[in-house]
């Protein structure tokens, strides 16, 4: 058994440990929920002050040339393209999440069309992040497409000559389970298929390298693994080869080759700026900013590869300790336990008492969440409450790990999770 | 001529004059731009500082709930109803202007080809502000319509049993010309079409009473009039006799009935809250509320006729003094000179020099702005550069009015716009 002298020590010889004093963390809070929320960097509330009594409350309407606000969202991709493996230029933050897949989706489907109209099958994960699936089913509505899901390892087998794209988030939402990328790519493009990835929860938390799987479209979340705060804009990346070829539907006046012309007609933009669409929301750009450069400043301590290294002992310990001194309590890990297979997350199932056993982990400042039963027919106990903790490397340490396992122990142990308080539902995240 | 001795007695007289310490402006400054960015509250810093170190910093995930940001996009989408006379429930703050217009359209297309599918025209204004247009046409390919675009006074009569929606911009972006919504939508009614509002330049600039009006659906802008901050998020209303009939295309989590059951298949919301996509932006909601506030604030005092009474006075005092001070230097009315055409700004064209008048005046601290020519041919002197200039009756009163008139006249009398500096052209807004 790892003792906390043990974890200490992992702690004190952590090249990245540093990295902790970048964000402002409540005291007495250890923090498994940075895959929902990241946490806040230290300095964005400076930052965004800035933004709003000198740029916007002096400068006025003037900051859109003199602040630099006009090339936010490429400043921003440039950075974010950084740890995707994108080039600068290929990527732009804005919208959220779920806009920007419509618009990466709808392209997708005309693309393929182009080449092969009688395609007429989106692929994705029954267990997928629910919006994506939301999207993809206005989307195949809309232009008389059906939308086929699939369990976690049927999305291989499910590509053929009849599927236009597949559409996967690259790291499960309510697992952790992460997918071969590169090889599902190569597999969709064997067949004749274009592959989407949504990098919600791995953008910031897992390497990846989108030109080297050759991916064809990419989508992602500003304000999980990246710490752009609550709603955060969200960033897309279209592979050079697809993204002068078609128009994304949302067609805003910030998507066009020369926005200030004010041209009645629509000519679209060359490049990922034609993915842009309406006014980009500068107060969160600033934020965002804030939370991509705690990233960055990994870079000259090894980057996403560092980063991951301690990601997985992270993983590693929890999974270990929580299988030591949770034994016997009922807890299922749904997690792969394969590194290859795993981001940034561990989960476990209950079948009973998952929701209350949260809630008091949270009031002891053991920051989790918790998912209801997957209905769907996910990976893993397929049905079974989860209980979900995130690892961000850049604020956690082994320390942490340990002491969150202890809690869980003695919320277990003591059967604390039964009491009232801890059993009455409200909307949880 | 009004004198500026007069000016400063009618701003003793103002009951509104008091709302200007709602504002944190620039000294030195007469800000005659808050139809493109409008200004800084000054309770704007401490509320967003609120949000960022206290909410997400200390709240963290838990913010969604303790802080009540899942509520937000109602809660200010309520305070917007007040201002454009819908009810409460009936509106929702959310993404941007253009993302709302793609969502509503789509709505109304369909809408109007469950009562008669062979209306294939969506009618809208030459001149309307372009990423109108461009919306538009993206949804007229995709669907199958052709886009009429009409001159300003064209528009009753191109309404005819062919055409399911009209489509328009309620204050002119260029010219401040505005349209009679209630007339405009009766005739569309009567010809069986469906009326969507673009409110950008008057939600918080006019008085706008949807129901009354009996529109069909809206949408505007949050950092223009409502001083929500630079890329604030935008509004999007739709009548209650269309809210439940049919999804909009961004069918995001946010807009499912129940998105925290992760449920794989979509069942929209009822009401307003299915026009949700995404995460929304938490940082700019606060801000914009705090825009909204202001405006909130003038309630007690007269509200929106109480604005519209200063600002008619404003305009009226800006143009009379510019006819009579600026007489000779080439200046054309473009504004209406009739109240119930007119919005809350005014446009003056010239031939030659707009670009570099206006940067003029931005060197003396009068901030306006240009426009350049509308090669489509809009109302009044199509084809000229135009001098833009917004009148916010919150921050500015009459001695500011004769201030910038005066600097106006001393940059046209003494040729000072022909200076180099004032002639290098760059991007404008």
């Amino acid at each position: 058994m790892t003792t906390l002298q043990e974890c200490r020590t992992l702690d004190a010889q952590d090249p990245l440990r540093d990295l902790r004093d970048l964000f402002a963390l409540p005291d007495g809070v250890i923090y498994l929920d940075g895959n929902s929320l990241g946490a806040l960097p230290k300095a964005a509330p400076a930052r965004v002050a800035h933004v709003i009594i000198d740029e916007w409350g002096q400068g006025l309407i003037r900051s859109w040339n003199s602040a630099g606000w006009f090339s936010l969202p490429q400043r921003l991709g440039d950075k974010i393209a950084r740890l995707v493996g994108a080039r600068a230029g290929e990527v732009v933050a804005t919208d959220s999440t779920s806009v920007n897949l419509y618009k990466v989706l709808s392209v997708a489907l005309g693309t393929a069309a182009q080449s092969d109209p009688k395609r007429k099958v989106v692929v994705s994960e029954r267990s997928n992040f629910p919006t994506d699936l939301y999207i993809a089913q206005s989307l195949c509505k809309e232009r008389g497409y059906a939308l086929h899901l699939v369990d976690h390892d049927e999305v291989a087998t499910a590509l053929n000559h009849g599927v236009a794209v597949l559409m996967l988030t690259h790291v499960n939402y309510r697992t952790g389970a992460m997918h071969d990328m590169a090889g599902l790519t190569a597999q969709a493009h064997r067949q004749g298929v274009l592959a989407v990835w949504d990098l919600a929860h791995s953008a910031g938390a897992v390497p990846v390298d989108l030109h080297a799987a050759d991916a064809d479209f990419a989508i992602g979340c500003g304000y999980k693994y990246l710490n752009g705060g609550p709603g955060a804009p969200a960033f897309v990346w279209v592979h050079p080869r697809h993204a002068n070829r078609l128009e994304q539907p949302l067609a805003g006046w910030w998507s066009h080759a020369a926005p200030f012309e004010f041209e009645p007609g629509y000519r679209a933009a060359a490049g990922i700026a034609r993915y842009l669409c309406g006014t980009q929301p500068i107060l969160g750009m600033a934020a965002l900013e804030c939370g991509l450069d705690t990233l960055l400043a990994a870079e000259p301590l090894g980057g996403m590869a560092a980063l991951r290294r301690k990601s997985l002992a992270l993983t590693d310990l929890f999974i270990r300790l929580v299988e030591e001194r949770c034994a016997g309590h009922g807890l299922g890990l749904a997690t792969p336990r394969e590194h290859r297979l795993r981001g940034s997350q561990v989960c476990f199932t209950r079948g009973e008492g998952a929701y209350p056993i949260v809630q008091a982990l949270i009031a002891r400042g053991v920051i989790g969440d918790y998912r209801a039963g997957d209905l769907s027919g996910g990976p893993g106990q397929a049905g079974a409450d989860i209980l979900r903790f995130g690892f961000t490397p850049l604020y956690l340490g082994f320390e942490n790990v340990w002491r969150a396992v202890e809690h869980l122990h003695q919320v277990l142990e003591t059967q604390e999770w039964r009491r009232p308080e801890f059993n009455s539902k409200h909307a949880v995240t």
